[in-house]
C-alpha cells in the first residue's frame, strides 16, 4: 500500500478557489464547502422522506446531453417538474458538433461554437444544466474539461455540470447522500476500486467519488491494478480534501490488504492515464485483468457494494454481488433524484 | 377457409391468467377481463366528447422508447399533459442496448443489464410505458419477449406496454374504442388481412388486433397468403377469447370468401414464422405478393378499412381507399390518445 | 450594381394571396399583413420588457423537427412553457422518412406519408410547428417546400413553420424585434451579405432576411459573389414588398459599394442555384472566395453586425466581428422567444 498523500500546500485548479457565497457553480462537489454540501444532503433526506419540494414557477432549467443518459436525463426531468418548473431539454442528436477551441478557423465539423451556444441558452432559461464526457483523444485537453468550462464561462446563468471530462458532481452528492441514508460512518473506510471492462472508461466517476469521500471524511482507498492510477492532481486535492475533514486517502495494488474491513466497496472502471487516445494499447494492458470483477468474497461483514451505474454484470460485479443485500446501486440511483432537486432548490432560491 | 381453431384448455400464457383486481400491468389486452376493456373503452368515448380528464399532480409517467415512434409518443405525451402528470422521457438515441440475458457475461455491445434499468426508472415515476419491439433474429427469443418482460418483473411499478414483440395493447384498446365510435356491430365480420410491403414487420399488431376482435365477440378471419399464418399460440388465445365472447376466430387464404360481406378489413403487413432472421428468405417468399395491396373493390357494401399507421400508400392499400370515405384511420390515431388517457386514468385512481 | 428589381404584377406564389383574417398559417412572414407583424413585434417587445404572457391551460402545441436544432427547439420549448401550452415534441430520430409525392408506390425508404403523419399531428395538438430544410437534390422540387405544403395542407390546424426550403419567419420576425430593438430606422440600409462556408446551405434565412427587411421599408442589398444571387422569385417578392411598404431592393457583387453607410450587415452563407444537388461543382466554385468572411472593417460607423447562428467562427465572421460590440448576435436569439411567445398567443387567441 502506497503511503498517504500529502497535500499540496497551493490550490490546484480554480474551482478549488471559487468564492462560496453563492451556489451558482455547481461544477466539482469538492469546491463547494463542506456545510453547504451537508445541508444539500439533509434537504435531500427530508425530499426522500416525503418533504413537499419548493415551487419555482416561470423560472427554467436548461439540459443539454451532448452524450447518452438514463439515471441523469431521467432523475433531472422529474426533479424539474417536482419543482415546477418550466424544462428546456435538448439533446446531441438535434445538436451539431460544437468548437471549443480559440481563434480557430471553424472549417471543419464543427457548425457552432460553443461560446455562442452557451450564451444562447443562457438567454433562455435561469439555470443550465450540461454533460459533456471527454473527447478521449489527448489527455491535456480532456485535463482542461474544454467543453464544460467553456460553459461556464459563457453560459451566464447559473451551470450545473452532469458530468465532464473531470468531474461528475451530481453522482457524489447522490452518494454522499446515500452513505448517509445507510449511515456509513463518517470515518468509516471506503475502496473505490478498479473493474475490467472492454474499453477505457472516463475518470469522472472516480474523481468524483474519491474526492466525495475524502471531503465526508473517511478513509479512501484506490485500489487498482498496476497502470490504473488516478491523475496525480486529482489525488492531491482529494488529500488536501481529507486533511480540512480528518479524512485520509491513500492508493494501493494489493486487493486483499486494502478490502479488509473495509465498510464499501464503490467499483467502476476506468481508463489508463498513459494509455488515453489510444485504443490497442489499452487493451494490451488490461487483457490480463479480467479478475478485476467484484465477487460476493470482495465484501467482508456488513460491507456494502456502489457502482454509479450503468453496469455490465459478471464484468464489472458479479450477480450474487449486485442481486445480494450489500448493493446500495437503487438507492444511488434514487438519491439522483433527491440530491438534485435539492441543488436545484438551493440554486433557484 | 381452413375450420374454426378450437381453444386449447390450458392457459397459454402468464398474462392470460394474472389477476384482475387491479390494472397494474396493461402487457397484453387480451389479458384484462372483457368488463375492464369495456369501461376503459367507455371512458375513451366521454374523453372524446369532451369530459375533463382527471388530474394527477405529483404523479409522474415514464415513456421510454427503445424504438421511434410517431403517433404512440405524440398520444402519449398530450395523454400525459391532460392528466396534469409529470412526464420523464427517454428514446432510444439517449440510451445504450439493454442486456436481457441472465447470467451473462456483459463484456459486448450492452453497456447496461434491463434489470438496473427498469428497476432504477421505477424509482422516478408511478407508471412505466416501455416500447421494445422484438431483435427480429431468433423466433423463439422473441416469443418470450424478453425486454418487456423484464421491464415487468423489475420495475416495480405498473408497466404500460407500448409495443412489445408480442402485444400491442394501446393500439387494440384504441380499435376497440374506433369500432364503437362507428357501431360496427359486436357480432360483425372483421378480416385481418396480411399485405405487402418491402420487409418483414413484427406481428404484435396483428396479434392484438386478432385477440381484441375475438374478445369483442366479431367473428374475426386472419386472411394471409401461404407461409403467412399467425403463430398458433395467438390463434389458440384468440380463439379462447372468442370463445368466451361468442364470436369467432379462422384464417383463410381464399381471399374472395373472406371479403364477402365483412364489415371491416384491417390490413397489416407482417414477416413470415419461417423466415425470421432470414432476410433473403423473406424477400425471395413475398416477391410475388404484390397484389396483397388493399384495393377499392376489396371493400364491399359499407365495409371499413383500418389500419394502424404508419402505412406505406400503394403498398399496403391503395391511395383510392385511404382517401375514400371507408377509411377510419385517423380515428383510430384519435382515439389513441382518449383509450390512453382512460387507460392511465384507470392505473393511476 | 445591379438597377433595383422590378416587382411583377401577378401574385408570386400562393402563399402571397392568402387571406389575413386569421393568423392560422405562420408559412412565411411576407405573406401576412404588415400591419400583423408590426403588432407582433410589439407584443415581443412588451414580453422582452417583463409583460406577463398569456395563459392557454387545455391547449396543445406539437414540435415536429425533421431536421436538427438549438435555438429553435429551446425557444419554441420554454415559450410553450410560458403560455402553459401542453406540449408534443417530435424529432427526427424518433420519426421514420416521409413521402411527399402524390400516387408514388411507396416500396422506397419512407414509411409513411406526410399526409397521414400532418393528419394524425392535427388529431393531437392545437398548433403544430414544423422543421422540414430542403432535400438539396433538385431545386425545383426544393422551390415547391413539398414537406411544409404538405403539413399545411393536411394538418388541420394553423401550422408554424421552423424553417422550411424557402423560408424562416420565425427567424424573420426575430430580426424585425431586434432592429426595432436597436433603434435601426425603418429607412435604413441593411446588406445581406453572402459569406463562405465549406458547403452549400439552404436559402430560407437569406429569403425571409432579405423579405423581412423589404417589408419593414428598408434600402436592402444583396451583396453576393458571381454565382450566388438569390432566386428571382425571392427577388421579386422582396421588390414588390418593398414597394408596399416604400423600401428598396437591390443586388450587388460590389462589396466595397454596398457596404458604404450601411445600418446593419447580414451576413449568411448559402449555396449556388447553378449548383443545387452538386457538391462538386458547389466546392470548385466557392473554393476561392474564403475572403468572404466578414471583418471589422466591413462594418462602418456605428453598423451593427447580425446572423442567424449556427455561425462558424473566422470562416462566416472574424471573432473581432463577433466578439465586438456591433453583434446583436444574442439579443435576435433571445428575441427567438419573444417573438415566438407572442406568435403562440396570437394564434390562439
Amino acid at each position: 500500500m502506497n503511503p498517504t498523500i500529502q497535500p499540496s500546500t497551493t490550490p490546484l485548479h480554480p474551482a478549488a478557489t471559487q468564492p462560496a457565497t453563492a451556489l451558482r457553480d455547481f461544477y466539482h462537489l469538492g469546491a463547494l464547502p463542506t456545510q453547504t454540501v451537508q445541508l444539500l444532503v439533509q434537504r435531500a433526506a427530508e425530499l426522500r422522506a416525503g418533504a413537499a419540494p419548493h415551487q419555482f414557477p416561470g423560472r427554467a432549467l436548461g439540459l443539454l446531453f451532448l452524450n447518452p443518459s438514463l439515471r441523469t436525463s431521467a432523475s433531472f426531468q422529474r426533479a424539474a417538474a417536482r419543482l415546477q418548473l418550466e424544462l428546456v431539454q435538448l439533446s446531441g442528436d438535434g445538436v451539431w458538433g460544437l468548437e471549443t477551441a480559440t481563434g480557430t478557423v471553424m472549417d471543419g465539423a464543427a457548425a457552432e461554437h460553443v461560446r455562442e451556444a452557451a450564451a444562447v441558452l443562457g438567454r433562455y432559461v435561469d439555470v443550465l444544466a450540461v454533460r459533456a464526457f471527454p473527447a478521449g483523444k489527448s489527455l491535456n485537453d480532456d485535463l482542461r474539461d474544454p467543453l464544460m468550462n467553456a460553459f461556464r464561462n459563457h453560459a451566464g446563468v447559473p451551470l450545473i455540470n452532469m458530468e465532464s471530462a473531470r468531474w461528475h458532481p451530481c453522482q457524489a452528492l447522490a452518494d454522499w447522500s446515500t452513505l448517509e441514508q445507510h449511515q456509513i460512518p463518517t470515518r468509516g473506510r471506503l475502496v473505490l476500486s478498479w473493474a475490467w471492462h472492454p474499453k477505457a472508461l472516463p475518470h469522472a466517476v472516480p474523481n468524483s467519488t474519491l474526492c466525495m469521500a475524502a471531503q465526508r471524511g473517511m478513509d479512501v482507498t484506490v485500489l487498482h491494478p498496476p497502470g490504473y492510477a488516478l491523475h496525480p492532481s486529482v489525488m492531491a486535492e482529494a488529500a488536501q480534501l481529507a486533511q480540512a475533514s480528518g479524512g485520509r486517502v491513500s492508493s494501493s495494488e494489493d486487493r486483499e490488504r486494502a478490502l479488509a474491513g473495509t465498510e464499501v466497496v464503490y467499483a467502476k472502471s476506468w481508463g489508463s492515464l498513459d494509455c488515453w487516445g489510444d485504443a490497442a494499447a489499452e487493451s494490451a494492458q488490461r487483457a490480463h485483468l479480467r479478475d478485476w470483477c467484484v465477487q460476493p468474497d470482495w465484501l467482508q461483514g456488513s460491507a456494502r457494494f456502489m457502482h454509479c451505474l450503468p453496469l455490465r454484470r459478471n464484468v464489472v460485479a458479479a450477480d450474487a454481488v449486485l442481486d445480494g443485500p450489500a448493493s446500495l446501486l437503487l438507492d444511488q440511483a434514487e438519491n439522483r433524484l433527491h440530491a438534485q432537486t435539492a441543488l436545484l432548490e438551493e440554486i433557484l432560491s
